[in-house]
């Protein structure tokens, strides 16, 4: 098992990668949040570069690319037990992942890291208040952008943040994944407010609570959120036991 | 460009494999036909061997992952233009393509056939009357297998088949795919057999028909089909253009 030492640096790993990755694949993860009524997206600033990319990394020869996924997430966010889903291998001829224009560290002609990449893509749902964004060793930020006002972003990474959004939003209408993106208790308005965001439409208030209710899978809470101008609306829970058992029925929301 | 040449045998393809394609990536396709109400895959029978595997290929360094996918396609079924499907990408740290017990072919040690592959599967869908299935170099069969009875599969094929009915499963409750089974003029019963096989459940009729028709993607011909025990019913056409107009409204099934 042949892994980077803690706290590695681009030396190192330009130096290892060739041995303990596997070449030509790789992994990007779009990382959404939800905060202030904006789907959010997680992008790293490459040093010394006015581009922004995904969140990334390798396989090693020996991971599964389930856990590389899991291992770049924990890198980035610190956070473990996320729900992540892959959804699609972007296998374009031309993805060079460094070639980039001007790269922001100096790489030996015929390094590995030049080579052509397939990417693996996942997506990642999680609670925005919980990460702590880290920029990595490649990068000098590491911030939030609202997924309808993105920066310029290298290589096809736009492609695949527009693919996520289309599978989350495809999901969303047969899985209810959406409580993933918020606190552990929330309203039926934020729930709704949070699905109207995602699938860009606005939704009957009546129709949504009914046929989210009908899943099942929702625990409601005795307390009530205080501080609004409406009446105060009751928190919910989202029960992991009951979704099993719905999942296993099969799933049918359709909003 | 670099290329096997037509007609490759096993040695060629062990010897060039290690310039011309990727390393430890490969495309498994899972074919689907339907043939007398059953809903089939295509599978292979390696030489010497009681396995039977997916139809599969490598990445030539320069191709797009799509066009490999398509070139398996038209090598193991003779057809183009067929309906094709990235579904899933399977990234078990122990795929090794090779390691099958008794290997049909002498393989040198270090060669790059046994290294670690991840894959990518991608599911098809042929009208079953139109493909003549071909053994490739490595296989001395190549047949059809009802999807509910298949046979002794190498490596994790039988997971990676259970995920492609899955995604076909979800994806016919979305898109209407599944006119690519059928021959391009179906009556209304035989397309609603055939919905009823991939799902595994019976379909209301007067439903179904509604719904279908509600897309406005099928063009009733002035035909019928005669013969039956039944009134005779009317042939359908599926309407390309009409589809594309529905898939930009954004179709939704769900029978």
């Amino acid at each position: 098992m042949k892994r980077l030492k803690e706290n590695y640096d681009i030396q190192q790993f330009l130096e290892k990668g060739n041995e303990i990755f596997l070449p030509n694949i790789s992994v990007d993860c779009v990382i959404f949040g939800f905060h202030e009524n904006q789907l959010k997206v997680l992008l790293l600033k490459w040093k010394d570069l006015q581009q922004w990319c995904l969140p990334g990394g390798f396989i090693y020869t020996d991971e599964h690319v389930d856990d590389s996924a899991k291992r770049i997430l924990l890198e980035r966010t610190g956070l473990k037990d996320i729900f992540l889903k892959q959804f699609y291998t972007f296998g374009n001829a031309d993805r060079e992942r460094f070639n980039v224009g001007k790269s922001p560290v100096k790489v030996k002609k015929g390094s590995w890291i030049l080579n052509r990449f397939i990417t693996i893509g996942y997506w990642a749902l999680v609670e925005f208040s919980k990460v702590k964004p880290m920029p990595d060793f490649l990068s000098d930020s590491c911030k939030w952008w609202d997924v309808n006002r993105l920066p310029k972003l290298m290589l096809d990474h736009s492609g695949i943040i527009r693919k996520a959004l289309e599978s989350l939003q495809f999901n969303l209408n047969d899985y209810p994944v959406g409580h993933n993106l918020l606190p552990s208790k929330f309203t039926m308005p934020e729930l709704q407010q949070l699905y109207e965001t995602i699938l860009n439409k606005k939704l009957d208030r009546r129709n949504f609570q009914k046929k989210i209710i009908a899943l099942d899978i929702l625990e409601r809470l005795p307390e009530r959120k205080l501080g609004g101008a409406h009446k105060a609306p009751y928190y919910y829970r989202f029960d992991r036991k009951k979704y099993q058992k719905a999942m296993k029925r099969g799933l049918k929301f359709g909003v």
